[in-house]
């Protein structure tokens, strides 16, 4: 195979499928890329088995095939040629750089050897802007556990019910919900997303809010598809938590904060914590306020914060950490939080019902 | 003891200590920035035995004394505070800071336990500007060794002769020789400076070329004196090599080169080196030009430069990562390197002898 690039357009091509490739596996052929050559233009691929990404590149064929080179290796040398043409040959598994004066000779694997995409054929999907696909992923990722000792923990359940596309992640300590509207109804449908899938695509994904991602459902696939790019990836098997049992709109005490002001009391007791020790961090709920207090090995803080109250006075602790994930994935100024007692879970919602986020609250000595 | 800053005076003061402060120590103390407030002003101190900075900081002394605090924790804390004032109360070993709504309790240590700077009495120094002093630094200092199995190579050479200062830095593969003009005469002076102190004051002086360094020496210190600040290091004691003797003007083979050109074609193929794999690169030099190739177990490239010879044909091999450090420490487009044969050390040296960088070529079989 022959195929000429422009420098640009292949580096930014395999920056992106790059984030399907396999960075520990015994299998080399999983740390490669894919470069097909055929009369309907150049296509690479990556895939690592569980998540597989495939784009075109603009780019001129001489001679039709394809050929798997090394990831890694293939991206240092492309983002270090000079700007120009760049013309790649593959004879067998040898493959040829050129650019201008630099000249590489490197070896590629057997193409053979690459695991394709699997075919699906599915007309059930939904259409969201990259925009809001990007956003609904970063306002809930950091509520998934990061180890799998329960598989489904560590992926997202997208539920598409009309023309709502409901996000939940959980890991047992607190939930994050987002509802999204649709500009269309959707057949109904429950998917389970891996976490790392989600992390990767709102990675690469450009994040633009007039542009459109199709997302496909199969059924143990979901596809990603935007401009020139498919990402496809495996589900998780099973179902997920019933996570509107969990859900209550009682309580007692409702506390309504300006973001910023608790975001950055927060930050600064967070230096007290070290990571062995689980100290929460104490709000102190009274008609005058909020009286935010640390107390660690290291040292102890306190700090008054505006606050408005309705209902009970009240005295709960909380993990600084999960207060802080939930208060920077919310855009609102003021934040309104609904609490029952010092050992029922609080609630960071708003009116609209877009976001709920729970947080149950840590034992603590007074 | 009980004082009031600005927030940003007291960052920026914190920033610059910290450079002298122990990461690895089993003496808590040595982890500690030492503040004292006295009616002439207020100064932070951080010692680690080998280097000490101390340094003025903008604020007011309500009540005199002084306090030894965590440097860690303290730079955490203060980083994280509103802008605004910030008020240090130090009660015992007891510390608490307050700024606006924020206020921290915090454990000292006690400051008797803080090593104080020895007490110096020197006029021998020279001045240069901050920008020079950092630019013969990172003209230098790569080629210091890494790892102290020679003490002195861990160094580098200060020598001052009449109104010139000489730095100088090897590790046995390759010498770095900077030569200074000062705008006065001093007397003459050797002291081998440790390069962990080099590039900490590297890091910390501003650089600008319209304000001046007082370097100070006395005979186990060297104490560099800018703005509010005093850097103090110890020297290293013994004698530096003859470098002078390894320098020779003998030459069969002269090559001048673009310096763009030549780092990029070094830089694309160093992306055939891994750590453990000691190949050469290899310049082919004749009437044509050089041609610059290399070859690897991940594969090979080739790349002719631009470049004016002058004397024989020749074939040399260097370590890649030697000759990008020196270019990258010449500001010159153009670059001279005299070489003699494929055994002998090529010198990169301008007309001026402003600089000489030697380095040792690599056998290769052809």
């Amino acid at each position: 195979m022959k195929i000429t690039f422009a420098k640009n357009a292949l580096v930014e091509a395999t920056n992106t499928v790059m984030k399907a490739v396999s960075n520990k596996t015994t299998m080399p052929i999983l740390s490669c890329i894919l470069i097909e050559a055929a009369d309907s233009g150049i296509k690479m691929t990556a895939n690592d088995m569980e998540l597989a990404i495939e784009t075109k590149v603009d780019g001129m064929t001489i001679e039709n095939g394809k050929m798997a080179v090394d990831a890694k290796l293939f991206s240092d040398i492309i983002r270090k040629l000079p700007d120009g043409d760049v013309e790649i040959k593959g004879e067998g598994e040898k493959i040829n750089i050129r650019c201008e004066k630099a000249n590489f000779d490197i070896a590629g694997r057997n193409s053979e050897d690459f695991v394709s995409l699997p075919v699906f054929d599915t007309k059930d999907y939904i259409c969201i802007s990259e925009f809001t696909l990007k956003e609904v992923i970063r306002q809930t990722i950091f509520s998934i556990a990061p180890n799998d000792n329960n598989k489904l923990m560590t992926g997202e359940l997208f539920e598409i019910s009309g023309d709502t596309l409901k996000v939940v992640s959980l890991d047992g300590h607190r939930i994050s919900i987002r509802n999204i509207k649709l500009r269309d109804k959707y057949e109904d449908r429950k998917v389970i997303v891996p976490g790392k899938t989600l992390t990767e695509i709102s990675r690469i994904i450009p994040g633009d809010a007039e542009k459109d991602v199709y997302i496909f459902f199969s059924n143990n696939y979901i596809i990603f598809e935007y401009g020139e790019t498919i990402v496809l990836s495996r589900l998780i098997d099973g179902d997920y938590f019933k996570v509107d049992r969990m859900i209550s709109n009682d309580y007692e005490t409702k506390l309504t904060l300006a973001r910023k002001d608790v975001l950055d009391t927060i930050d600064r007791a967070m230096l007290l914590v070290r990571e062995t020790d689980k100290k929460p961090i104490i709000f102190k709920i009274n008609d005058e306020g909020m009286e935010v207090s640390m107390s660690t090995v290291i040292g102890s803080m306190k700090e008054e914060v505006a606050a408005e109250k309705s209902g009970k006075d009240l005295m709960i602790g909380f993990n600084p950490r999960f207060l802080m994930d939930a208060f920077r994935a919310i855009d609102d100024e003021k934040v309104d939080i609904y609490m029952m007692n010092p050992k029922s879970p609080c609630f960071i919602r708003d009116e609209a019902g877009s976001y709920i986020y729970l947080i149950l609250p840590i034992n603590f000595i007074a």
